[in-house]
């Protein structure tokens, strides 16, 4: 092991260069800051190889074989099964064949030095990375050192799991051969996601949940529709049940599930989606009074609760985690960052330009399902558990014109969630065919919270699947 | 000839059973009114039966496949043509083949007395109602006429028309067969739509366009795109030309266009999408004061200049020729009348409960074609035309995570066009493939006027093509 004789000073070190760090990185540069940015894998991080990029790459042919399907004068022609070499060779494509050149020259282009290795804080503002050879570099942070680290798959401690090799979101979005059969645990976004791809690629697929339904974070309409659907298209849904041991026969045999309630389910993989942990366990916290492997909880500007140095944005800070909303944080902590590094006063009203605002009230996500299912800010449960005084407004998609011309026997609903004591919404759902972009309407009309009253003036155009909001309005009036 | 007795009165009479005289109806209803309405064809109007409904119909097929040639392991199986008939016949079943007894179940069903044929105003809140067996209904309303009568084709008047029966958007729409070849006389929606479907239907399509581009309405990107994939698609748009005469070959024989280039074209139908007139003609105007055949000009609340009992809504007001924007319209002028004949306050503030803000500020429009062409509120043009201080943003669709996924070889293009003195926007552009649903959320951000600086809390789900509006943004902020 070699040390660096003197820390290199930088005005803000990022530990991390998925797109969260990227972002940092970005806004600290458009700031005038100096900025290294440290990371361990591929820079490009979880979403561009093992998460949003591959497993869209995956689902987009799976979707729009789904919409083919149900169009006439066209079905006929989509009946036969999805070239899967095909499909996985496009993903192949879209992850860089799990290179990460590309997104490494971006960095380079924004002036940010990259130290590849494994960073840990060694104390305040101090930041050590061991390279891969155990080359040592020392680097000072003069403002803010920003942990953009992410998180990780969790497996549960089950009988038999390390042996059995499971598969985890990462393997889900990144095998190169189809399996035969494939157990999913866990009936959450990667869990359904992952089932509709391994399903239409052909392989036999079998859901096991805990809970009662499917994405059970959002409405509960959304878990029954996706359910449904996936049933239909082959997959064996399995609720109320928990794995309590996992068995892989030899010599890379089938692996075995054993649940609690007697029975056992046998596949050629499993794969647990059930959670997620934060990559802080190896970070160096303890040499700054923080738990290792905990969440790191942050302020509005991500800055870490007892610091004035310490920013945490992504995942690891558990507000939101969603590439999107990590990327929201990290434009915020870089521009925070940069204004107190300037001595410049920050905004962090209520949606003002420091304050991560939407986290709370307008974090959207799409799963992209067949069919989709998208939603932003709070369900009718937690406006009620907010204390919110709400009314939510239910429709059927199928009865809009536009839904029914998009697909043949259009099955989708819509809902959205009226806080009666302000008049604007605090939360919008939809499920269906073809209606993952309009979820950002639900997402200006939430985050803009723009007046009920105005929302009348926003029209639809006619036949599109957005005339829902028109009906949604009409319902609400009554 | 036979003369009903004695009147019978109403409190509302509206002229015309399309989507706007019927959202008219159901408002004035709610404002518990009677009501009758007069229809001389469908009720359903054109909409129904030879414009929205059938194009889309006709349409989305050509869509879908489009999509889904650009899918990997699945642009093997749509390579073939369309099934024109299995089109047709799905077409034939969304305009009920022509039949209206659908809608007037429900117009029956909200109470509104229906009276079929001819209705003329004889006077200040009289209608006289020619039936199609020559009787007459006479009908006086109480407090308002509403003039829902729409608009029809124009055919230009060149030397031969007549007698080669060009078709008109209600031929186009309507059509049992497809030709061999179709001229298509028009660049507009009309035009590129009705080439759209016919060109994929498998006629030879040839377009005829006097202007330099198609959809001369919106930013110029958006006919250019359109024009390079019809193109692609196999048909032959010609610009900066004009017919000056049409000849039809006897005995059904195929019609000859001649261009004012010396030129001319042979072709088994023409469509000529060249412009709306006012269905005002043969509506007794004359008896109140107003000229047959004009448009009706009204104010905010859609009563006609000059009156205080006479509304004219959707296309006959000329303020914007869209079935969504005309049932806006209709919702106001429906309220407006209730709340007038109830003696209760009006609110006609910019975006107030009884004004139609929205004509002047935020029209939105879908042009199902492929690429979807999509806008709404001002051009870059008509916002610098209308003296606004603005800046256009530009970005190119195919740059978007989200666009690449969702097809390959993604071309699309997206502008937005900020007040720079209010910080709002005054108009948003979208084209490109899958952007139809994408448009009601800039739709949100122009009506509901979101300042910019909120905007940036309005987080597109990654990767969506929805994350056009962070692009949008980080270019508009430099």
């Amino acid at each position: 092991m070699t040390h660096a004789a003197e820390p290199v000073a930088y005005d803000v070190v990022v530990i991390g260069a998925g797109p969260v760090g990227e972002n940092v990185a970005d806004r600290a540069r458009a700031a005038g800051l100096t900025t290294a940015v440290v990371e361990s894998e591929l820079i490009g991080g979880e979403c561009s190889y093992w998460a949003c990029m591959p497993s869209k790459a995956l689902l987009r042919p799976v979707v729009a074989r789904a919409d083919a399907r149900r169009v006439p004068g066209l079905s006929g022609a989509v009946q036969g099964p999805l070239d899967a070499a095909a499909v996985l060779a496009h993903r192949d494509e879209y992850t860089s064949h799990w290179k990460d050149d590309g997104q490494a020259a971006w960095l380079d282009g924004i002036g940010a030095d990259i130290f590849r290795g494994h960073g840990r804080l060694t104390g305040p503002k101090q930041v050590t990375v061991t390279a891969p050879d155990g080359t040592e570099h020392r680097l000072t942070a003069r403002h803010a050192v920003a942990v953009c680290t992410g998180s990780r798959a969790v497996v549960p401690g089950l009988p038999g799991i390390e042996d059995a090799r499971p598969w985890t979101s990462r393997e889900a979005t990144s095998a190169k051969e189809v399996p035969g059969r494939l157990v999913v645990v866990g009936g959450g976004v990667v869990g359904v996601e992952m089932a509709t791809v391994w399903n239409a690629l052909g392989a036999k697929v079998t859901m096991l949940v805990r809970g009662e339904g499917l994405l059970p974070r959002m409405e509960p309409f959304a878990g029954e529709l996706v359910a449904e659907a996936l049933t239909e298209a082959g997959a064996d849904i399995r609720t109320g049940v928990s794995a309590t041991a996992v068995r892989r026969a030899g010599g890379g045999g089938p692996v075995t599930v054993e649940l609690d309630n007697g029975e056992s389910v046998e596949a050629d993989e499993v794969l647990f989606a059930t959670g997620r942990a934060p990559r802080t366990d190896d970070l160096g916290l303890e040499t700054v009074g923080l738990e290792p492997g905990s969440w790191l909880t942050v302020d509005d500007t991500c800055l870490v609760e007892g610091t004035d140095w310490l920013y945490a944005a992504g995942d690891v800070n558990h507000r939101a985690l969603l590439t999107h909303q990590g990327k929201y944080q990290a434009r915020i902590t870089g521009d925070a960052i940069g204004a107190r590094a300037q001595g410049k006063p920050l905004d962090t009203a209520r949606w003002g330009a420091h304050a991560a605002t939407a986290d709370h009230a307008a974090v959207p996500q799409v799963v992209f399902t067949d069919p989709e299912a998208a939603s932003v800010g709070l369900s009718l449960a937690e406006a009620e558990q907010a204390g919110h005084r709400v009314r939510a407004v239910d429709y059927d998609l199928a009865s809009v014109a536009g839904s029914g011309l998009y697909a043949d026997g259009y099955k989708g609903r819509a809902r959205m969630v009226v806080d009666l004591d302000r008049e604007v919404l605090l939360g919008v759902t939809f499920v269906g065919p073809g209606i993952g972009e309009l979820l950002h309407s639900a997402t200006m009309a939430v985050a803009g919270e723009i007046p009920v009253a105005r929302l009348w003036h926003a029209v639809p155009s006619y036949p599109t699947i957005s005339e829902v909001w028109l009906r949604l309005l009409e319902t609400y009036r009554g």
